[in-house]
């Protein structure tokens, strides 16, 4: 047995008692696998009399988790904090220049400055490990980084915000409109303390950033990720979506083509019957897509105590074994700036508009898609409802330019009674 | 930059070859990616004039698999010949008596002598590794072995033979019979020179021996599987399991109960819906169910040049970057000897019984099944087929013990025409 590695844990909630009890449940267990004991040195968390789900009380209490990174007993820093600037990031910042390695779970912070932190801890010979942040239990960082290091990735797509996923497959399980189930959301303790995270995509992105510089040797890029969130995604969409044989997820994608790099997140069309279809309530699935591998799709939970405690004991058992990884798969200096790219890859499209109850709207509104290139696949004509028709329509393949144009002259042909919806349907391999 | 890694390539079969290219073809993202050059010192195989589909002119050419292992210009030796016994056992041995890492995908050399070669390799410091011996390119060894280091491991499920699942799938959407499908595989050179290590199971079989181990912390014990091939398997069992909902599937289950440790290679049923019951073809899928991550579910292809070829690239590239993880995830000597177990996990069955045209033959059958505590969940009664009558019976959940004593007692109705086929109904959460 080599000597113990000593942690220095950064945050008591969720994730971080959920590392805390894993490191006190099977201490045997993985002192067998890393070939030394894992020990916990101190802790770190804003209220120490706040009554926790594991006993704390035999590692040494700092108020200050700027004080925990700095100190000597601690080899690996552990964040579990949160957030992409004050305390989380000072700390990491810290612990790395005081010679730590890193662990956390900090989407937030790993999109906004991962680049500068990589940076960092090469200058100072440490590493930072993230599983947890992309995906909670599924192990897609280590997949990339490490099990498809021989491919040229293509494409990377994903689901990997569990409670967008909750609010649109309970909208359909319960046919409840989305502010109901927003509301029910908000009331389970779902939605994070600014819930446009979630349902605004943005949480999300942060991983799918995350995710393309592994994938494509870029410096992480958030700004150029399209970002729509869920919040117009009505009950009916999702019914006349699910009628068409598609189910309607927030799905990330990033894909390098010869314009750029692509990177969007936004609610989009998939086959009902396809893998991201049939995924349910917060788990979470990504589907990689690589030269040699061809089509790999890892599924399980994207959230929750033991799944993302999971990933971060990952993290450190790796580092407990010595083994130590580029940041993002290879050195911080040779990662490329993208040319971040619009949406240009061709795709079918759905469309929901509500037609004036004149004649000939229908017609009208052929002509725009026409004029703009865009075929009509199929087409679905509801009801009236209080003078309007909902009409709904399915494109053959286009470009999301023609989709744009034709959508900026829907409005001249005098029919059109709302702000017409319009979502994108991803092409997935079953 | 480190010092090159030189690598000696013995094999240079579908597997080899495809590492050859990627080596040729991503020279530079590896070397980016590893930290040093990953470089072919030598080569072997049988028949130096043969056409291969790779350039191999540029490395040494070494008759005898053995003289490569031995060789001082290499680090690492790879092996891609297979076989369980003979010169692939030999090298590897020899490989690792003189100094190198092994990276091999031989299912068959690690099922049979794996724990010699654990440690065998770390009395001599040496690592094994083997992604590409289970599932080709879906990076079960090291989700296994690293992501989920932090957790207990329940259970495996895993469809872990392309070839099994392509006659399978192809048998019911072609409406083909086992014997058709099977001629046809063979002429695509789908099967193995022995088809018996395919459709007999034990390949798979093989792969869940190895994937036990790393789970549960005990000694590959292939001779502990029930092993079950497909050749029962008939177009009529197909359809009749879809006309109730399910697929069959050659499935592994490996679980460690308080009997021991129940590993199992059978036909079993999974509902038709869940992601095991809509694999097509060659795709293969593990599901993997621990303590804290819960459900986690890969899927990809399980064969291939590309893929399994992408699973040897991650081996080289881990060691390329100096990480040495224990063959089996811990010390070879802290493997324990499961005691081996029966199937005893009780799970609902599918029975398909040809019965003789005689009154009361039904209510004959239902007393068996009753006296043996075996209730009945549905029951199908088909048309005549020449005199017997084909009875399909899906049962409540029951032992595998209660099924074998009611199948012994059933001859002593007199009623039964045929030897019943049984199946197992896996639960599988989707
Ligand atoms: N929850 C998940 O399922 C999940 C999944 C993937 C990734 N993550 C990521 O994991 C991280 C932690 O998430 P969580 O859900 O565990 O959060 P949480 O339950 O809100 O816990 C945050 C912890 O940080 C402590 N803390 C906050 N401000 C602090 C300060 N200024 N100084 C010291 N301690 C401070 C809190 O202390 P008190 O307890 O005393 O208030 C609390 O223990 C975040 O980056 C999150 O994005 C979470
Ligand atoms: N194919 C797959 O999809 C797949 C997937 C997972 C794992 N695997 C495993 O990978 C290994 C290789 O499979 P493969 O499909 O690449 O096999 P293969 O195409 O049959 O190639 C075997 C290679 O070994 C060479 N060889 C055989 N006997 C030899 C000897 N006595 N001395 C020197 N070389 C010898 C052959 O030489 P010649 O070329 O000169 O005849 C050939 O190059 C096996 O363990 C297999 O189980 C294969």
């Amino acid at each position: 047995m080599s000597a113990p590695i000593r942690l220095g844990i950064a945050g008591l909630g969720t994730v971080g008692i959920g590392v805390v009890k894993i490191i006190q449940k099977h201490a045997e267990l993985l002192s067998a696998r890393c070939g030394c004991e894992i020990v916990i040195s101190a802790v770190s968390a804003r209220d120490r009399r706040k009554n926790r789900d594991a006993d704390v009380s035999g590692y040494a209490w700092v108020d200050d988790p700027l004080e925990l990174a700095a100190r000597d007993d601690v080899d690996v820093f552990v964040e579990l904090i949160g957030g992409d600037h004050g305390v989380a990031r000072e700390a990491v910042e810290l612990a790395l220049k005081t010679g730590k390695d890193v662990v956390t779970a900090n989407k937030a912070l790993l999109a906004m400055h991962g680049q500068e932190l990589a940076e960092l801890a090469e200058e100072q010979g440490r590493v930072i490990r993230f599983e947890a942040a992309v995906a909670g239990g599924i192990p897609v960082i280590k997949t990339m980084t490490e099990s498809l290091a021989g491919n040229r990735i293509s494409r990377i797509m994903g689901v990997m915000n569990g409670t967008c996923n909750y609010i649109l497959t309970r909208m359909e399980s319960a046919g409840l409109p989305y502010e109901t189930v927003f509301d029910e959301a908000r009331r389970l303790g779902y939605l994070e303390a600014d819930p446009q995270l979630d349902v605004g995509g943005i949480d999300a992105a942060h991983k799918l950033a995350i995710l393309s510089s592994i994938a494509f040797g870029t410096r992480v890029a958030f700004d150029g990720v399209e970002i729509e969130g869920i919040e117009r995604i009505s009950i009916d969409d999702i019914h006349r979506a699910a009628d068409m044989g598609y189910r309607i997820k927030l799905l990330g994608v990033a894909q390098m083509t010869a314009r750029g790099l692509e990177q969007r997140m936004s609610p989009c069309l998939v086959p009902a019957d396809s893998p991201l279809g049939q995924l349910q309530g917060g788990t979470n699935m990504v589907v990689i897509e690589a030269d040699s591998v061809g089509q790999l799709v890892l599924r399980g939970a994207g959230a929750g105590e033991g799944p993302t405690a999971s990933a971060v004991m990952s993290d450190i058992v790796e580092l407990a074994r010595k083994v130590r990884v580029p940041v993002f798969g290879q050195p911080a200096g040779s990662l490329t700036r993208a040319q971040p790219a619009r949406t240009a890859v061709p795709a079918a499209y759905y469309l929901r508009l509500a037609l004036l109850d004149k004649p000939g709207a229908l017609a009208k509104v052929a002509a725009v898609l026409g004029d703009a290139g865009i075929s009509i696949h199929r087409m679905r004509q509801y009801d009236h409802q209080g003078g309007t028709a909902p009409v709904l329509i399915v494109t053959h393949k286009t470009t999301p330019e023609a989709i744009d144009h034709a959508i900026a002259e829907l409005p001249r042909t005098g029919v059109i009674a709302a702000e017409p919806v319009e979502l994108r349907i991803e092409e997935v391999q079953s």
